[in-house]
C-alpha cells in the first residue's frame, strides 16, 4: 500500500521533521559553534547533529533507500536499484540561524523513480509544518493549503535569494534579475531560506519565488509542496524542473510565463 | 517623576501595543478588506481600526500630547507647546499582512523636545515586544537586548526595503544600493517591515539596516530601540538622524562608517 500512496513515508517525515525542529531550537537556546565552509557559507554543529539524527531515523525506517544531505553528501543505500532517494536539509537558512534571525526550516523530501513523492518543510520558530505527498494535496499543520490567486506579476509579491559565492558574471546577473523583478512586481522579499520561500508560495503567502545555484536538498520538498498546492515549478527557461538543475521558478501558475518572459527579454535568463 | 523617566509612558505604550497586536491577529483570522492608497501602497480596514484604537487610548491617557499616525495624519493635541508627540503605525508591513505573510508589527514612539524618549515595536505573530525608554536600555519581552558585535561589513547580514513608488531616478539608485550592499556584505535581507528591521538590529539579529523614503512613524520607535541597545542611527551621509528626514542607516555602530563610505564611493549616497 505505502509504495503507491506514500502515506507512511509522509507521516514518518512529518514526525522526524518536528523532532528535528525541537533539536534545532534546543541548539539555539543552548548555544552552538559556527564553522565556515566558504567565505559566506556557514555551518554549525547543530546542522551536523540534526543531519545525523535525520539520517539515522531514515536509515532505520527505510533501510533500502538512498540518502542525500547538505552536510554529509550522498550515501548509497542497500537498494539503489529501486530508485528511492531522500533529500534532507537539517537547517535551510543556516546564516539566519547563526545570527539569531528566526527564519529557517528543516526540509525533507522523498523522490521515487525521478518524481517527488513526499515533501515536508518545518519551521520550528513558528511551529508550522508544510507537507505534501503526490496526489494527496498540500497541508499546513494538517489543514489543506493552496497557492494564491494573484493574476498578474505587477501585483505579485515575489521572493528570491542569493548564492554565497559573490564573484563573477553569475552574481552580476543575479543582482540584475533582482532589480528587474523589483520593478516588475509589487515587491520583492528576500528572507534567506530557499525552502521556506517555496513553502510560502505553496501556502499562498508569496505569489512566486525564483533562485539560482541551489542544491537539490534546498528545493526537493518545496517542489512537491508547490505542485500539490496547485502551483507550477519550472527552471528559469520555463522548462522541466529537477532539483538537480541550476535554477527554479515556483509560482501560483497564473503569471508564471510573465516571469520567464521578464528574465528572457532582459537577456538575463 | 514620569516626565523625566518616561516609565509610565513606556508601560502604557507596551500595553497598548500588545492589545493592538491582538486586534490585528483577530482581523487576520476573521478577514479584512484591502484598499489601494497608491499602485503598490495598500491599506486595510484593520490598519484603520487599529490606528483608531491607538489614537483613542493615547488621547485618553495623555490628552495633552500630539498624535501623528500613518492612516489619519497629524492631529494637534491641546498642549502642542509642551512638544510631546506620539508617532504611531498600526501595521508596519501592510502588504505582508494583506498577503498573509506573517512579517509585520505595531510601532509606537514618543518624542519629547525633539528627542525620542519611548519606542515600542510589537510583532504579534511571534509575540515579541521590543521596547526602550531613553536612558533605560532596550528590552525584548522584558529581557535586556543589545546590538550584535559583528565587526565588519563583509561579515554582516544587513536589511533594507523599497518604497512603493518605483518610477524615476530615485528608485534606480535604491536598486543600485541594494546590489552594492549585496556584494559588500555577507548577505542582504528584505522582509518588508522597516520598523521590524530596526527592531532586529536592536536585538542583535541583524547587523545593520538602511532605507530611503520612509515616513516618520516607520522609524521613530526603531530609532530609540537601536540607540538604547548600544547601536548607532544616522542619515545616509552619516549625519544626525531625524524620523522626519529622508533616509536612515541603523547599525551596531562597529562598521557604520563603512556603510556610509560604500554608498558615498559608489556615488549613490
Amino acid at each position: 500500500m505505502s509504495e503507491t500512496t506514500f502515506l507512511t513515508e509522509l507521516r514518518c517525515a512529518e514526525a522526524i521533521a518536528r523532532e528535528a525542529g525541537k533539536r534545532i531550537e534546543l541548539g539555539r537556546a543552548h548555544g552552538f559553534i559556527i564553522d565556515h565552509k566558504g567565505t559566506n557559507d556557514l555551518v554549525t554543529n547543530v546542522d551536523r547533529e540534526v543531519e545525523t539524527f535525520l539520517r539515522e531515523q531514515l536509515r532505520e525506517l527505510f533501510p533500502e533507500d538512498e540518502l542525500l544531505g547538505e552536510e554529509y553528501g550522498a550515501e548509497e543505500g542497500e537498494g539503489e536499484a529501486n530508485r528511492r532517494r531522500w533529500l534532507i536539509d537539517p537547517i535551510d537558512g543556516t546564516t539566519n540561524f547563526s545570527k539569531g534571525i528566526p527564519v529557517y526550516c528543516v526540509s525533507i523530501a522523498l523522490r521515487s523513480k525521478g518524481q517527488p513523492v513526499v515533501g515536508v518543510i518545518y519551521d520550528p520558530t513558528r511551529d508550522e509544518l508544510f507537507s505534501a505527498r503526490r496526489g494527496g494535496g498540500a497541508h499546513l499543520n494538517g489543514a489543506p493549503m493552496q497557492v494564491s490567486d494573484e493574476e498578474s506579476l505587477g501585483h505579485a509579491v515575489v521572493i528570491t535569494g542569493f548564492p554565497p559565492v559573490k564573484t563573477g558574471d553569475g552574481f552580476e546577473k543575479i543582482v540584475q534579475r533582482f532589480g528587474h523583478m523589483a520593478r516588475a512586481s509589487r515587491g520583492v522579499r528576500r528572507f534567506g531560506s530557499a525552502a521556506l520561500d517555496m513553502a510560502y508560495v505553496a501556502a499562498g503567502r508569496i505569489d512566486a519565488s525564483w533562485e539560482f545555484n541551489l542544491n537539490p536538498w534546498d528545493t526537493a520538498a518545496g517542489h512537491l509542496l508547490v505542485q500539490e498546492a496547485g502551483g507550477r515549478v519550472s527552471d528559469v527557461n520555463g522548462e522541466h524542473f529537477t532539483p538537480f538543475g541550476e535554477s527554479v521558478v515556483a509560482s501560483n501558475g497564473r503569471f508564471h510565463d510573465s516571469i520567464i518572459k521578464t528574465f528572457c527579454e532582459a537577456g538575463i535568463a
